[in-house]
């Protein structure tokens, strides 16, 4: 056992915690693309996104300039009552791996959601209901986001309106069932209840639901009825900013220790973990003072910054959201089935892709599988069971930490662990009966989604 | 909101951690009845025992004179990975009550095991891994000790074998997954492994297992096997002495405030984790230091302490155990199906026993309607999802909340919260529909299975 100078956890004190959010956007010279409106080709206006979108919430969207902005009083309390989360440094896993490198990861499993997600999904419910909103409406896939969104609702005594995919609804009714917990109100979807619904159940029958279909159905559910606003828990900026929040913390509690990081690692599937976690550390590269590493993990079976194309693309297969500029695999595409939900998305968070293209971060992309052996590991030796889209992240860091045991380097690793995997048991078993599906897309398959995207001068 | 002059989450440093186990034992001047050979009646010896656990473990179970016992540098070490656990003052839940009562709750689920079991577990695994022992053997119903075990046996390189109820292992596949994906393996109970569940299986060739039936195999799977020994997860006190860690930090944390609280309350099934909570703060009343009141809560459908006798009974139903004095419904007894299944024990430990029968511990007995009420409030005002066990604690907790409100008294009140829900959606999911059971064993059941009993003079 290696001596112990730093504590297993470090732990922020109350009044260590932050009080503003870090925008990175504001420190980056060149600006990510604005969003464009699909009709006109023209970047949103406040007054376009405000019917879909919370006042409050559409000024932090289009707000690059500012890079602090002040998390408001409630926000922060509720934020007491499961942060500071910890750093812990990985003293079993290096132990068990053998390596001289030193490894944190910054863990946001700590409440009820399972999930980082809850950071964002506080922030929108709180702006929602200061609006004087009844409710909000929003889709879920695997259920990670409308856990955290339900409970925000709760807390704030907002009607919660969550469009749950079909074959999710009934494939994991554990997740509908906490949702409920939480006092909201969970829809298989398509449904009766929007004119999209209606056509799509129409059309198709015997649907059983997609993300793009969900999205459809809870922005008609929004912006047709009075008092309510869609939310949604990824990819936009600003959910990124409120996610600052993970490395605003993480930031603060290396730097308690005088621990400088080398690299810093994240799963990415819409960017906001990611983008959360680098954002202070990006903010120091960017104004010139400090040097990191940067990876972003992604899944092979949903390569977008790896493989994919940095254009402007629609956000939802539905296509009924803003146009934006990203390193997208196309709206059309359909990775193949995986266990890591959360990292399906066709495309990435502008933000992110913008810092990409300009060389700041790397990227790569891991196999399912491999993945899954990086948990198990992880679990056996840290205790905590990982979500496999956090998972992603530990694989790497792991792959890093291999490089040092062969170097002999001491490097300092950091990685974002998102949240827990109670929810998904159903792939550990794929995991130990050698059921994984390792299936990575053709560059036939791809070229023919990035070639339906929309063209856009 | 309350003006917040105590934090949130009261967390100790890891060197505020207590490094000794309390043992109340050593404060009582009458001492819990020893454990008999059911064949002499005769008090079990160090000799008989040491066949069926650890050497260390047996002398911690027959000492009742020493306070104090260390906890070894590898067990801390593993404790810090998780703990200290926080204590937390309920802030949202006082709100959403309006009580003048201050609520504080140790929060045990911070841990992949979900519960408190990991304290014993992971002691229990070391003194198996310090005798050179090969593995340990177990059974588990739910699941929750048997997650715990095989966290703790793979964090010591020690082979795990876990007897499951064959229904529970059928049903609840997620749990079983979870003790695979830490290393254990894992078998549905009856099986063709024992002569025991060989003979049960030719006898009731259709059976879905029982735990006495578990407990059987797992102990024959010890005593015949070389290099393997039976670990048990609650009752014992041993296990009491393990968990006396969530009490000590408990009352270092409230000490570090200047706290002092009116009532300590914990749900109680085998009585491990109130055992724990409640001894450093019975130790000062032992000594007549202080005065609290403690309030042990069972379910309506399981209340050895409310309507059992206090007696020498056998602790499992396969009757291969020793026989040990304690309030028991009689070890044939089956309560009727409920959710918490980790309180549904006929009898309840010695220690806590012998408390109750000198009257230094008050017993009240709640149904599950009424607990999932207060689970679902308690989620949507503090945002953890409590087990259906720890909500038996939240129940009364939030009782005494309500009459402080009604006389004005600022109490402060403590209570366990062992555990979180993530594993019992199904519990969820059937009180949102109204489907709880809310059976209360009748006299006339309780006359028979207490009758039952075996008669020691």
């Amino acid at each position: 056992m290696k001596e112990r100078e730093i504590p297993y956890k470090i732990y922020l004190e109350e009044n260590e915690m932050p009080d503003k959010w870090y925008n990175v956007r504001a420190d980056m010279k060149k600006k990510p693309a604005p969003l464009l409106n699909p009709g006109t080709l023209q970047p949103m206006t406040f007054e376009e996104l405000q019917g879909v979108f919370c006042d409050e919430l559409v000024k932090q969207e289009l707000n690059d300039t500012s890079p602090f902005i002040e998390i408001p009083e409630e926000i922060r309390n509720f934020y007491k009552m499961y942060r500071p989360s910890p750093l812990i440094r990985a003293y079993c896993l290096e132990e068990k791996l053998n390596t001289p490198a030193k490894i944190y990861y910054k863990f946001e499993g700590n409440n009820t959601s399972g999930s980082h997600k809850l950071n964002s999904a506080i922030a929108q419910a709180y702006y929602a209901k200061k609006q004087g909103l009844k409710g909000v409406t929003t889709e879920t896939g695997a259920g990670q986001w409308g856990t955290a969104l339900s409970m925000a609702c709760s807390y704030f005594d907002l009607d919660c309106k969550v469009y749950m995919v079909k074959v999710s609804y009934e494939q994991k009714p554990f997740r509908r069932e906490v949702m409920r917990t939480y006092g909201a109100s969970v829809t298989p979807s398509p449904s009766e209840e929007t004119e999209v619904g209606r056509r799509i159940l129409k059309e198709f029958p015997g649907t059983t639901g997609s993300l793009g279909c969900a999205i459809s159905e809870a922005v008609e559910a929004a912006v047709s009825r009075e008092g309510y606003r869609y939310v949604l828990g990824s990819v936009l900026s600003q959910v990124l900013l409120h996610q600052s929040i993970i490395g605003l913390e993480t930031k603060a509690a290396l730097d308690k220790y005088d621990i400088t990081p080398d690299v810093i690692i994240g799963c990415a599937g819409g960017g906001s973990n990611l983008g959360g976690l680098i954002a202070p550390f990006m903010g120091e590269v960017l104004r010139g003072e400090k040097q990191y590493r940067f990876i972003a993990v992604e899944p092979a079976s949903c390569p977008s910054l790896t493989r994919g194309k940095y254009a402007y693309d629609f956000c939802d297969t539905g296509k009924v959201c803003p146009l934006a500029k990203m390193y997208t695999l196309g709206s059309s595409f359909m990775p193949s089935a995986n266990h890591a939900g959360g990292l399906r998305y066709h495309g990435m968070s502008s933000v992110l892709s913008e810092l990409y293209d300009q060389g700041l971060m790397e990227a790569v992309s891991v196999g399912q599988t491999e993945v899954f052996e990086a948990a198990e590991l992880f679990a056996r030796s840290e205790g905590i069971l990982p979500a496999p889209e956090s998972s992603h992240a530990i694989r790497v860091a792991i792959n890093e930490a291999l490089k040092c045991k062969e170097s002999g380097e001491e490097k300092t690793i950091v990685f974002g662990l998102t949240g827990t995997g109670y929810f998904d048991m159903v792939a550990y078993e794929k995991f130990h009966n050698g059921e994984m599906n390792d299936y990575i897309p053709t560059d036939d398959e791809l070229k023919l989604s990035i070639g339906a995207m929309p063209v856009v001068e």
